[in-house]
């Protein structure tokens, strides 16, 4: 469900024909919806109500000021994973004790910001690095609360780089450890060591790898409740799959059914850290075809955003629906190839695909581009990043300008 | 041969211990050596002095204006993908009749600005862009000199995503296209289509792929002949290889011996486009060990360093060495993984590494990141970009300013 379709042949994004974007924007661009962006907010919101859980958007997936504004304005807390993502949130206007920070790899000074800010809490991952948190809040005096990420060793059935729970990722502790760690948690006067995080991977479509995670989880709080160690918070993370395909990904709904018997059992708050869920139906990207190119083994789209503006496919092998603004009447005798600018092979947006007939100057419209789009985008090929423009109803207005020829060079030294 | 390397158990680059400039910048940085650079340079131009090519370092691989500068007061032309590019270039101060312009996706702006700055040639990738461009020289009373790209239907055995001259590529035109488009060049009146282009993929190691495109097109300039259609430049593209791992790449002067009796067949002007071979051993990556995490299954060195900053391990599955800045004495007692701090199992450097045993707060150099390393960079997880140095005998400078978190939203509009 969201608000990108055709109106009489046209391609909108909720009342604003994307060709009148374009028309004033130069292509590529990313587009959002704000409508949309909120409505999967609210799905997850409603789904949980029994709960009252803090529903952390994760950040990385889409960063923009704007949109962050509209996710705090309706309630979102913000899932951080840097300094540059805490800076970000802290500008948007993110209440602190709405903010969790999660990644591997804080730095020490990165945990000095997060505790002077007075974050909600720390996703810790590793025991040097709780050894380091605490040393940190000791020097500023502080009582810090911190979260333990358990590593349940379940698989999330999805591409090895999004799948984060099998006990050969570099992510969180398992079971013993975390054990261990609680039960020391007198060795660590600064910490407060009341919550536990998991989070499985991303884009899971099914309920079963949550179930078996939580339950592994539901067990191990009892077994600490026992022992006399009282969790007061449970994360469960992200990972919500959406459809970028044919996929059927379970509702929010049915999702917050499916695990609402383990969450309960918990007596915890639950927080949840959803990125692409909310985001990904949310944006597209805008481009424009700059030549069809035929040959004799291959036809060839050629448009003109890259790898540099959308490297999921690249990276992942990502799937995204394209369609063209305006329905065209036949489809391309053969699979086509829709590739980019970039002098790689591996810049391509989709391959050996069956495609409306386009051509020169005509706007395609790539889908599920909301999350992990913008925020993975880089200069190669020193090609400046795109705009990102926001609609809401019948407006549209820039929430990122594109960068120029002089921005490529604006740290250089020479 | 490069200048990196250990001195009394501390790694330097050139005469600079690396941990002095670390302990003055920022990590994780780019630090580059210019000797380095000039010297792989200076092997090519050794190797084929006799043909005096316009050897043109192709700036996608490093795009930084200081190092671009160095090679031009050394009389490098440039290769250039974009209008970015382009403006790169001349920011440098290169000649304008030094410069050749690729890429399948060029656009009408981007054809304008070279052909009013007065480019050498473009490379030509595909029918629909000849005419583009011969449309675009018409309006701007110019007559524009062109090479057509040949994709010439060799594999060079590499990674996919760098293999460029199959017939299932998106690059140039195969040879049946070609020779009609010379035949009717009168129908491109604004154009001279006088040159030939090829370039067969990247990181190529050997002199066979080179030999089997170009007998094929020493075969083709022949038949040309005949028809009265002269080719008056050659451009044999980039890729070579260079050493990673236990490569043992052709040498600049055995390739230009294995490839010099087909140029010389073509009595024409030789350009040469290598990015890699210049600039990828002329670049480190200097990034510090955060934590050592030792788990039940695995144990990671997690360092500051992320995808964000090299995204090759993750794309390509390539492979860097990764060499300590103190030599350490005993190694860790099973493989590890190298891993950034991002969120996300593919943020990786190294897996499944022999490695010496690091501990926290010590320096590790990324080696052969001087190519295809910053170009491709990006904010992702909201990372500010890093600094780039440069190194020349017993001192170094920025060349590029590390990224601050306000410079993370200058361009946002909130």
């Amino acid at each position: 469900m969201h608000e990108f379709k055709y109106k009489k042949k046209r391609f909108y994004c909720e009342n604003v024909n994307i060709a009148n974007v374009a028309s004033k924007i130069q292509t590529p661009f990313y587009l959002y919806s704000q409508k949309t962006l909120l409505d999967h907010y609210r799905k997850l919101k409603t789904a949980f109500r029994k709960f009252k859980p803090l529903i952390c958007f994760s950040v990385k997936a889409n960063s923009n000021l704007a949109l962050l504004k509209i996710l705090l304005k309706a309630g979102a807390g913000l899932d951080v994973v840097s300094g540059g993502e805490l800076y970000k949130a802290l500008r948007a206007g993110a209440d602190p004790k709405k903010i969790v920070y999660a990644s591997v790899g804080k730095t020490r000074a990165e945990i000095r910001e997060a505790i002077v800010t007075g974050i909600l809490f720390f996703n810790v991952e590793s025991l040097p690095e709780l050894i380091l948190i605490n040393k940190v809040a000791g020097k500023l005096n502080k009582k810090v609360r911190v979260a333990i990420r358990l590593n349940p060793d379940v698989s999330a059935g999805t591409h090895s780089y999004i799948t984060t729970s099998k006990k050969e990722n570099k992510f969180g502790l398992d079971f013993k450890t975390a054990r261990k760690i609680l039960e020391k948690r007198g060795d660590f006067p600064n910490l407060s060591i009341e919550g536990l995080h998991v989070h499985i991977g991303s884009q899971i479509t099914e309920a079963r790898p949550y179930q078996q995670a939580l339950s592994k989880i539901v067990r191990f709080i009892k077994a600490l409740k026992k022992a006399n160690i009282k969790i007061n918070y449970l994360n469960i993370g992200g990972g919500l799959g959406i459809v970028y395909r044919e996929e059927k990904p379970q509702t929010a709904a049915s999702f917050a059914k499916n695990i609402s018997s383990f969450l309960k059992q918990t007596n915890a708050k639950i927080i949840l850290e959803p990125g692409r869920f909310i985001a990904g139906n949310s944006g597209v990207l805008v481009t424009k075809v700059l030549y069809v190119k035929e040959t004799p083994s291959k036809n060839f789209v050629i448009i003109d955003a890259g790898m540099n503006d959308l490297v999921r496919p690249s990276l992942y092998a990502a799937y995204h629906n394209i369609v063209p603004q305006q329905k065209a009447k036949s489809k391309f005798s053969k699979p086509i190839d829709i590739v980019g600018p970039i002098c790689e092979s591996g810049d391509f947006m989709a391959k050996g695909r069956s495609f409306p007939r386009v051509k020169e100057g005509d706007l395609l419209v790539v889908l599920g581009a909301g999350a992990y789009g913008f925020s993975m985008s880089s200069n190669y090929n020193s090609r400046p990043r795109v705009a990102e423009v926001l609609v809401s109803g019948n407006k549209f207005r820039i929430i990122r300008r594109r960068e120029t020829y002089a921005d490529l060079v604006s740290k250089e030294i020479f």
